[in-house]
């Protein structure tokens, strides 16, 4: 049976992937994916057989995927992350029962992850993964889980913190998180994970809706422990230090 | 300055290890680890100076690790998934500050994305990350962190599910998400992802305590949309499919 994976390579510099991802896109007779994911992955992979599509058009640029490795080729449908955190992973699936086509989903490391390293070690302890997208999903549920996952004492990620339309989101969130924990509260912005123009700022959430923030960052915000050492973000996993 | 390297190698395989994981790895003078993780990674790089310690002297291993930086020696401190999720990232920078070493944390596919690839794509919407051990958090937390998720809609990842002193927390996870969605909501189990003996099964949140689970496993469990398709769990973002 004809194969498509659906892969993740990660933040978007070569050294962030995994060997399965590069094996899936060197094995695939095309490469698919939105222009800027196939931009990115061009000077690491020479003479493939690229297809890119606007980010609009993304369940024609699936469908156009399943259609031609049920041809017969060896397609890799490739984003930046993990393709199963907010990707195309269960659009593909849930398309996949239309083809004969075997379906492989190969993971990657998440904007959550690449950016918690680069600002220390937020994620020590539970945490809660959002996107500040309203389009698919309702402004009110989006801060109901701010909200809640804030009272639960959860560290939170926000993808897709910023887009054009939509800025002020992020500052309803931190107007959240600040009543519920202070202000004081640790919030990391990291700009271009992994990838070229790489920067990142520590600030709070008092002070996050005056921080730099675009549709490229990743924002974390602690939970009611994290605390800012050395420059580095840390939230504590609860060992007493002079354990010997 | 002498380098510290904190490196998730992802589930276990070489095929999901990231090059900046295995140039680390390569890198270093000595490899430090928990045995189990050490186990894993000998089979991958010949002629090693590998260093194994016991799981419960975890603080004792970050000291050790720093101190051999901290004399000029290129270290690398692995964990399976990523550092910097449950890792030891944390307690590394907590004790840096008494050391003249460079950390670098280099950031993994954590088990929740290795297990979202072979459960389907059950990630494609806000997710909630809760460890289930009680060692360091109180239960009474833990349990208040399930209940929020589950009533703001979070997909839920329990790490750490089970142990053999602690066999009772899923039971408990999966009647607080139960009375909330009801006992059909899909529930995911994948035990050893990405590694020798990898297995997994799709049920619901009603039959989630008579399911084989254990401290290998990673459950995953459904918000109030997600379905099961042909064997793969899907949680839909929104799209409507017949869009073209």
């Amino acid at each position: 049976m004809a194969k498509l994976y659906v892969v993740g390579f990660g933040p978007g510099g070569y050294e962030d992937m995994t060997h399965r991802a590069v094996s899936a896109i060197e094995a695939a007779d095309v490469v698919m994916g939105y222009t800027t994911y196939i931009e990115m992955l061009e000077p690491y992979f020479k003479n493939k057989n690229f297809f890119s599509t606007p980010m609009t058009k993304e369940l024609d640029r699936c469908r156009m995927a399943l259609e031609e490795a049920d041809k017969g080729k060896t397609v890799a449908m490739v984003s930046s992350g993990d393709s199963g955190v907010y990707g195309m992973a269960g659009v593909i699936l849930q398309m996949a029962q239309d083809y004969h086509v075997d379906v492989e989903i190969v993971p990657g490391v998440t904007a959550a992850s690449a950016a918690a390293a680069i600002l220390g070690a937020p994620l020590m302890h539970d945490f809660a993964v959002i996107s500040l997208s309203d389009l698919m999903t309702p402004l009110e549920k989006i801060m109901k889980r701010v909200e809640y996952a804030a009272l639960s004492d959860f560290v939170i990620c926000l993808y897709n913190p910023k887009s054009r339309k939509r800025t002020e989101y992020v500052a309803m969130t931190a107007d959240i998180i600040g009543k519920i924990h202070g202000e004081d509260v640790p919030a990391g912005i990291v700009r271009n994970a992994g990838r070229p123009g790489e920067s990142y700022t520590i600030t709070s959430v008092g002070q996050l809706k005056e921080a730099d923030i675009d549709m490229f960052s990743l924002v974390i915000i602690g939970n009611s422990s994290t605390y800012v050492q050395d420059g580095r973000m840390i939230t504590p996993r609860g060992y007493k230090l002079e354990q010997s």
